[in-house]
């Protein structure tokens, strides 16, 4: 029997997701477990573990021939280890060498989890045929990862692409991370939510206060709501114009939960990219939503694999 | 006779400057001519020959392989042409087409100028040994070039590393290219001079309002002259952080003439990298002077036509 698979990680603050995935990018198996993010470093291991022994006692196990790693950053893929904000009990966590001690020394690689999101909508989505892309996953955080000459750009620790954190508002407000007027600090969901709230919006009956309730209010006309998503629509656009700047992409692909606003999103996204992206090679800049919805993780850590450790490679074949 | 030498020309709104250069990087043969930047097209074309006609006449002439061209921007390296802003008789001039007509059918490479100094830096000046750097040139305007995973990154057009239009101030003032809050609009020479002025520094009985006496006013103790440079550096910082976020670069190498402000420009600009670099992987971000000076045009175009129109190439060997 070849080895025509490979295993795929997802892991985030409150899921980690496995499975086993084809050359064609197809979900064959699959296996979760919550993350246990307030608890000790072993017991986020044994609950990796769980995972990975619900796809090794797979009849399937045998035809995989490396894992991928997808994980909330940051990640350090030069040193094998992981430290994500929202998982305290890992901080530089050897977790590549843990995985690969579970999975019978088979080769393991780590991308962080902007990186994993943008080699799934390379190889499947929105950006599939694109050789300069950027990536956005716009959500609780905002993160991202590019393609560059056709290859997924992880730079030396695969963390390349944090988009959500450049400062597209230098005297801006402080964010969690130390620097101020980050793109996360003005575009994020609960940022949407926060400024809403400020300004006066008001949830329903219902008391939905997240960035998805914002949005419906805005499709039904209430100005500080629309004002709210047009705020964070610029600070995406001064960010992604910033990278169309500096590296040359062809398309900016937006996916993750405050994606899911649609046209309260797009439309002020796309013209405030006419304000910021002004220099002729940036002008012809597309924009668009993701298609891989919640498979992105598990199937970028896939292609990750598939990729290994050649920074140069750029197919994902098997 | 063996072909080791390459031709480079180095085109901007003052001066065009030729050269043949050997693998070592080193300036056998130099021509010039000012740029007659005010006059049509085909004028400044003329002054494009006169300077390759030096070149051709030599006896070194026959070891040319190839040239390289950096030119002032915008270019577009995929159709050969360029607009340079300050020189209005070329708008999508075949400047390409044209030296290759005039070089016997040679090879030639396009790129920016910012590219061109990053090639120079990285062959033989301060980001030599480096796999993932930042040049800029800070001066009239603010340019700049990356390498990347050991190669130059030029982007599909030749005009990636442009970090003189990046936004670092969403709301800030309109700059001349349409955008608002970028790089150059607060750090460029001619804005640090301009808000030093603004806020009532007074030039000495030379008249000398440059940012270079601005600078001797900062050394010299004046609040408002070092408040200037501190309000570029802050903007420089900011802009060279989001790259490395970005695309995690492990070293920013600064030139041009307001570079010449030493420690006026860098003790401010390592501070404020320090607040607005924060993520763990780009915070061994190294920041250097450029080594290459006033030939780094004519070494970075050579560079270039050593690279050819291989996008992956990485080593500047003929």
């Amino acid at each position: 029997m070849h080895t025509d698979l490979v295993a795929a990680l997802d892991i985030g603050g409150t899921k980690i997701a496995g499975a086993l995935v084809d050359g064609d990018g197809r979900i064959l198996l699959r296996a979760q477990r919550p993350t246990p993010a307030r608890e000790d470093g072993e017991s986020v291991m044994r609950a990796v573990g769980a995972v990975l022994a619900q796809l090794t006692a797979s009849p399937l196990w045998e035809r995989a021939s490396a894992v991928g790693i997808g994980s909330a950053g940051p990640v350090d893929a030069s040193a094998g280890t992981v430290s994500p904000v929202n998982v305290p009990g890992w901080r530089d966590f050897p977790l590549v060498e843990r995985v690969r001690m579970a999975v019978g020394g088979r080769p393991v690689t780590l991308v962080g989890d902007g990186v994993a999101m943008t080699a799934a909508e390379h190889w499947q989505g929105a950006a599939r045929g694109y050789d300069n892309a950027l990536c956005l996953v716009v959500s609780t955080g905002v993160g991202g990862g590019l393609v560059l000459d056709g290859r997924l750009h992880r730079g030396p620790t695969g963390n390349a692409g944090h988009i959500g954190h450049i400062s597209v508002d230098l005297d801006g407000d402080v964010c969690p991370c130390g620097s101020r007027g980050c793109v996360e600090r003005i575009a994020s969901g609960p940022n949407i939510a926060r400024r809403a709230l400020d300004r006066g919006w008001r949830p329903g009956p219902d008391g939905d206060v997240t960035a998805a309730a914002v949005a419906a209010a805005a499709r039904a006309g209430d100005p500080v709501a629309v004002a709210s998503y047009r705020r964070a629509a610029q600070a995406l656009a001064a960010g992604i114009a910033a990278t169309a700047t500096l590296v040359e992409i062809e398309i900016a692909v937006v996916g993750g939960g405050v994606a899911g606003a649609g046209d309260v999103l797009f439309a002020p996204l796309r013209h405030a990219l006419d304000e910021y992206a002004t220099l002729s090679f940036v002008r012809r800049l597309k924009v668009s939503p993701a298609l891989t919805g919640t498979d992105a993780g598990l199937v970028g850590a896939a292609a990750a694999a598939l990729l290994g450790g050649r920074p140069g490679a750029s197919a994902y074949v098997g």
